[in-house]
């Protein structure tokens, strides 16, 4: 009989595999607001592979605080994928952590000053010397885009740790 | 009569004040993990008051991101009042926020190396020329003291604008 272990969410099942494989984590986050970095914390001993997060809301936060290039933001919009590769690489460089995940995108209840679509989520994970990028078009309101959108991030790392 | 409008929770409360009064926020989070910025984000037209947060986990990345001195950190440890100061004060200066508030204590389920006890939480909140922080000692477990602790982050930004 092979024998899997189960967890109830995805961020036990990533926080699981970081540990074992002694790697570290950092997140980046815009639309999900903190909702990635309090779902792994929520887990007791998550200081073993979380190093931290930035919630980057504001467009310039994710300038200053992510070095994500002012250049790229005002040519692609906050809601991109060269956005959101930007701000997983800059999470992972200023926290020094092995992977780093990101999100951004529209939670609602409006579209975004682009037109992009309510729902419309970049969710990115950057490692040593890779960064993949998805593109969501997720349903439901605001709290459940949002928790969609961090699921997400978590099954991100489970695909690229297994 | 006299009308109060009545809020269900301290970050709705926070939040129309901050909103009233053209002013922003920002988080700098350890033991809260990212539940501040969360809670304020669950609230569409955050990104009005809302800057940023910085989940600062790893003692590095207080030191690091926000610019906590590290000589106070290996003094004082990460779990005390001048740490918790200086979070705040970091957070508000990277993040360009006019307040910023800052949790660091112990959640749990066991002590930190300090000793110092499941349920110590320093919350500390910075605004112009003025910081002020408070030491709890909360009862509860883990998921009690994280909600206890952001709860009264955002008291303090009432009281502070009241």
């Amino acid at each position: 009989m092979e024998s899997n272990t189960k967890f109830n969410t995805p961020e036990a099942a990533a926080f699981a595999l970081l540990k074992e494989r002694k790697l570290t984590m950092a997140s980046a986050e815009s639309c999900t607001g903190g909702l990635i970095a309090k779902r792994m914390t929520d887990l007791s001993g998550a200081s073993a592979v979380f190093r931290g997060g930035v919630v980057s809301y504001a467009t310039e936060v994710k300038a200053d605080v992510l070095g994500v290039d002012a250049d790229v933001l005002a040519e692609f919009g906050a809601v991109s994928e060269p956005v959101a590769r930007a701000m997983a690489e800059g999470a992972r460089r200023i926290m020094k952590a092995d992977i780093a995940v990101s999100t951004t995108g529209v939670a609602g209840p409006d579209k975004d000053d682009r037109g992009n679509e309510v729902g419309t989520v970049y969710v990115a994970i950057a490692a040593d010397g890779e960064t993949v990028c998805h593109k969501l078009n997720l349903d439901g309101d605001r709290e459940a885009i949002r928790i969609a959108a961090a699921s997400h991030a978590f099954e991100m790392i489970i695909e690229y740790l297994k």
